[in-house]
């Protein structure tokens, strides 16, 4: 089933205690469409600018990613970000943001992408994910992700957002920011209460938990000795989720379970090098024999 | 089959954000056989003062904790820890310590117990978890928890304790200490490598990893609420773990993953308020209620 992600696609540079990358590509779109496309090819939406390599663009077009709906601005300049990661590496320092093309992006779904049946809002100005969600045509299953900025700043924006998609996937630092719960499990159900019937807390190398009206889910990460660059992990783990469940159908919460433990393979797969480089050494079989490895070390 | 444990027996003073309690039962020994006595009459070894109420003793007897191995020094006062937990609650600042008969205690099993099949060796000055291991006849399963104060100060008994045991129990922090590895994946391997057969590592709120030469197996905490007071959770977890392997004799990998599910239920209930006291407000059934419970939410 086909699957829209709409977010950035970026130029990132990163410090991190094992090495440095410039310019290399990056961005929330980028890295959910490469996790997802171990399963199905998906639709991105986005915007770069001329400075954006062709490279790049074929890289997504090598593992059957549709950029019809990635914009390219003649006149504008790829947003950029630059970011340090040190001690735990769970949150990154950002040292720069160079908004350039995004800054006006005007985010309008092409036609040949409005029959998507699956729909991931990475983290974007809430506005923009509503007029996506609502841009789709039927009855798309949506999951938006958010940060902290939006939480603080566009609370009410963000309020509709919650109150219309499937699910929210949200990290442990902004679902306590956005529900004043200090306890997760608190925080999971209080998030639940603004509107999705899912919740997903990710937190970070401690895993995920999952929240609906089911019940509730927790998965470990998978057990990596070293992580070697965390940007990404987030909008990896999202990817491997939502391909499975585009590729299955599956949207109940024992589908969405199952979902997350790709998911976590994914985002393991990306935190082992800079950029979507780990993507290139990680192809589907061997994405699928470290899923086997996975659940093993999760089932009892 | 027959448990082992020795450890302390306590007098705590506790403070966390929900309260506070003066003088209560507490004791690394006293949590294990708590959480143990779901699934054998565990037998007990430590020491305690004439100030050591009687009904403390009856509370032991009330749950078949064999207590003849609990000494009673009529001449000194019981150990008394004072501390408090604050923000994330995961480690307690220790206000006072008064080891008192503690200080003396010349750990000697008695005849009774020399025929244990299982031991544990809760945290205590390793040349007296070796004299305890070596002492008890036959081949036990044993099983040792530590922290830094021993790590640091006394690496060379240590190492002979982690060499005999089968297995070793520690938080993140403290095999981080030991082995000088931040990746928690390499800590556990490196643990490994000075004996013991089965590492676990218990990474409280964020759950735990059991390293074996089969693989790893990682496993999510209880998802609580509200934690009230995180004292004894490491000794109820090491308790139902080890009460479990005790009454099935399972001591693969897959039994003691299966017991670490145990473990992580005894954990959660101590935590849900002072002392012993959730024990109490938990019997057999509504224990093994809650460990359904924890395996649905991390089934799949």
């Amino acid at each position: 089933m086909s699957l829209l992600v709409v977010g950035s696609v970026a130029f990132d540079s990163v410090e991190t205690p094992f090495g440095k990358a410039d310019r290399v590509l990056g961005g929330s779109a980028t890295f959910f469409a490469y996790a997802a496309s171990y399963f199905v090819g998906p639709r991105l939406m986005g915007i770069v600018g001329a400075d954006f390599p062709e490279k790049f663009l074929q890289g997504f077009r090598d593992r059957d990613i549709d950029i019809s709906g990635l914009q390219v601005d003649p006149e504008g300049k790829t947003f950029h970000w630059t970011g340090r990661y040190e001690g735990d590496m769970n949150e990154a320092q950002t040292l720069g943001v160079s908004l350039n093309v995004l800054g006006d992006y005007e985010a309008s779904v092409p036609d040949s992408y409005k029959d998507s049946e699956y729909v991931f809002l990475a983290n974007d100005h809430p506005r923009t994910q509503l007029q996506v969600m609502r841009s789709v045509s039927g009855k798309p299953f949506v999951m938006a992700d958010t940060r902290d900025f939006w939480i603080s700043e566009e609370p009410d924006a963000l309020g509709e957002v919650m109150s219309e998609v499937d699910g929210m996937v949200m990290n442990d630092s902004e679902a306590r920011l956005l529900t004043g719960e200090e306890s997760i499990i608190r925080a999971g159900k209080a998030v639940m209460e603004r509107g999705p019937r899912y919740v997903i807390i990710k937190k970070g190398e401690h895993g995920a938990i999952l929240f609906g009206n089911e019940g509730i889910f927790a998965l470990p990460a998978y057990p990596l000795e070293e992580v070697h660059d965390p940007t990404g992990a987030g909008d990896s783990f999202a990817g491997g989720l939502m391909g499975y469940l585009a590729s299955t159908g599956k949207t109940s919460l024992q589908g969405i379970m199952r979902g997350m433990t790709y998911g976590t393979v994914a985002a393991s797969v990306a935190v082992e090098g800079f950029s979507v480089d780990p993507f290139a050494h990680c192809d589907k079989d061997r994405f699928h024999e470290r899923h086997d490895a996975f659940i093993r070390a999760i089932s009892f």
